[in-house]
């Protein structure tokens, strides 16, 4: 595999949809909340990516069966044929590189342009550090009619103090550069764990702004799942980093010889 | 050499080919077990690779000649004409790079494809970093077929409980997404050290899956071997990490002038 | 997006220009220079440069509207016709791999001669690592002809004593590889902080090389917003740096599963 | 700059040439030998390299005129019509990347070939830690052949101990892969210093296999002044390397905005 590859599952046909993006990130706030919304409303997978730039690696899932590295497409139909459908981008990871982040978000923008999205929320969580207490959502957006969506739906907008680093923030560069406008929905969340009250609190304003409506009593569980994944996650990462950083660990170390 | 190059020795027809990986990894398991498997039982080398994703150097063999960095393909015909044959991958090196990853795993697949290979093992260590007792093989697979014959060859399955790094994991992902079945050997090691009895641990029950039969009694001289290598390599590792984290050292240093 | 883009505002002739570099470095000296020229002297921007060799992120800038990271090329018609024009290059980053420094250096130059841009300045800092006194600016150049150009402009000389890294040495190198010439105005800076005084020095030895009459009076208070800005990115700088090295802190990171 | 460029300065016709490297690496051991070869047998620039593989920098040489990162082809016509040419590979950096060393490694090859070369001798320092007593000089090769050779110029063979990391170790793997053979002198050094013992020691070991006569009185002299170069360098590094440490030190810190 030398190219990131779309695997179309199906043909749609979609209403001027809504493009939102909620990959892996801090607190993993955006995913849970997606991972939800699918669940909850039965939005249905339509599109798989491959890329190389995901991390050379499988997961092992439930039963011993193995899990792609993977980004996933879902479409959402509107109830009325007068709303907006949906296309969700969720995944188990982001691009690795600089290169490669740019281009997985480029070849996303270029399909979803072609099914007409010209809108675009993603998803992330701002890690405070310490506990969050009062409004637990900022946004940001790539013009000030959209700012004003944000202010309308009681969002505090974030000031000029730092940036919006992979997915959440190139597709809003990105794609402010071919015409779409978009907004950035951030949970603040101590950052410490999977935060399910942050994903709860993005979903509430995010129904605001969009026609989304979801009943958020199972996302705790939900939480608790995806901190068991992520804590294998986590334990795999550090065996890459102890790597890269030379320890000399019992790990499987890619770069030598035997 | 800008990219990965195979240099075919032989033409060959094989029947239904097995392919099995078992390139360096923890506790070089896959590796001693195959490259014991190929003296043994008198595979045939018939493709090597070279490729610009592997470590830029040499090694120094026995009596000074150098010897490259290479992954290489064997053949080994079944003993009857109605059993598969089989295709070892093996090598000295893994690519270094995402990106190189995912370009040797792809290219090797596509040319053992040609050959007929649907089907795919690959073996490898788990490292435990306590000592091994009981069991010492785990399995999982590309589907729940495949998952219920390693359960009838008495291997444990392994939960979901983290990844597959590397080779061993990106050929079953990759393989599944061209419809080629595999399963994957885990073989149990402390991983401190070179470890035969893993090894053996992992043939053995390859051997109930395969019809590889293999007299294991030299196995630990192998080990021995392949322990004095890994040792020079990890002194080769360690220069090279030393180098990435800037020790003033008296070290090659690739990067400067003078 | 897979390569550099350039993004034509307008399409300008110039005369003769002179193209001066003036990107993120070392106390930002030649950034907050030509920034203030830009500001002061009313040069257009003409040119926005995309890469996917740029951070993947965007920043948050005033009122939360998203800021690309980008490079310009603003241009500035000299007063009298005999004149040389300017074309400024500017921006909030400079490429981050080797390759891609390469690339963008290159792209530009490519871009510039076109316009006929034969003559080049990088203006950059030198870090000194204690307080500055006597004379501020140091030079460079590509050619003895340039180097004589600096002393009489009473610019101090650099002796061999170790490299310009980065745009600022890879711009003249590249170019003269072209046949263009150029010469690089180092300001001397503590380099703890976003430094005024030496920005200030770098414009008046510039004015007395190329036509260029900027008033300095408020190249402080364009400091004081540039700390601010530089404050925010070394957080996320930071941030990045923690991630790569390992730390399980609350932070997006990209490399992982969920 | 995308590719490696090759700026031929003379079209040259050689008679069999024999091709010698000698980059910077441990110690600067091969590239100190050659440098003096070049000087003192009057050998002739035809070919500088450009490579978007170098470090993105210039250097500031005397006289505050740059100096490109660059690699350089020399020839020396041998005394008699009989004897070899000799091409030498000499410069101030080698390729940063793994790829960007095989790609740099395999067009030398290409190009060297087309002027006949069959022959490589690469010339490296190993470095021992410690003082070093009696023979200075190893050898490996590329084949048995040559190993005999070695041997007969009285120099020691190197056991399998290890490897031989970056262009002099690549040469000659890739150079055997096209049909050349070749051997690699590796002078030994503590490493802590550039090395005029050991390259003087390489240099009479050189000069029984092929026929160069060089007076090495001036080594010395020459050490010393690679060694002000090198203490350059190394600091340029050490800032390099901070940078990536994420020392929040006063450098031109190539990631990020202002």
């Amino acid at each position: 595999m030398r190219t990131t590859q779309f695997k179309v599952l199906e043909e749609v046909n979609l209403n001027n949809p809504i493009f939102i993006e909620a990959l892996p990130g801090i607190g993993h706030v955006g995913k849970l909340a997606i991972d939800h919304v699918i669940d909850e409303l039965g939005a249905t997978k339509f599109v798989e990516i491959y890329s190389p730039y995901f991390p050379p690696q499988v997961l092992v899932g439930e039963g011993g069966v193995i899990e792609d590295m993977v980004n996933e497409l879902y479409y959402l139909k509107a109830e009325s044929e007068d709303d907006h459908d949906f296309i969700f981008l969720v995944g188990n990871c982001q691009g690795l590189s600089t290169e490669g982040q740019y281009e997985l978000c480029g070849s996303v923008l270029d399909f979803v342009e072609t099914l007409g999205a010209r809108e675009i929320y993603t998803l992330g969580g701002l890690a405070t550090g310490q506990p969050v207490e009062g409004d637990r959502v900022l946004g940001a957006a790539t013009d000030e009619a959209r700012i004003e969506l944000l202010k309308e739906a009681d969002i505090e907008i974030r000031s000029a103090d730092g940036g919006i680093v992979g997915a959440s923030g190139l597709f809003l560069g990105l794609g402010r550069l071919r015409g779409m406008s978009g907004s950035c929905l951030m949970g603040k969340t101590p950052g410490y764990f999977i935060d399910a009250e942050a994903a709860e609190a993005v979903l509430k304003k995010l129904s605001i702004l969009v026609n989304i409506e979801v009943n958020t009593d199972k996302l705790e569980e939900r939480a608790e799942e995806t901190r068991e994944m992520i804590s294998k996650a986590q334990q795999m990462e550090q065996e890459m980093l102890n790597r890269a950083m030379g320890q000399q660990q019992p790990q499987d170390d890619l770069r030598y010889i035997g």
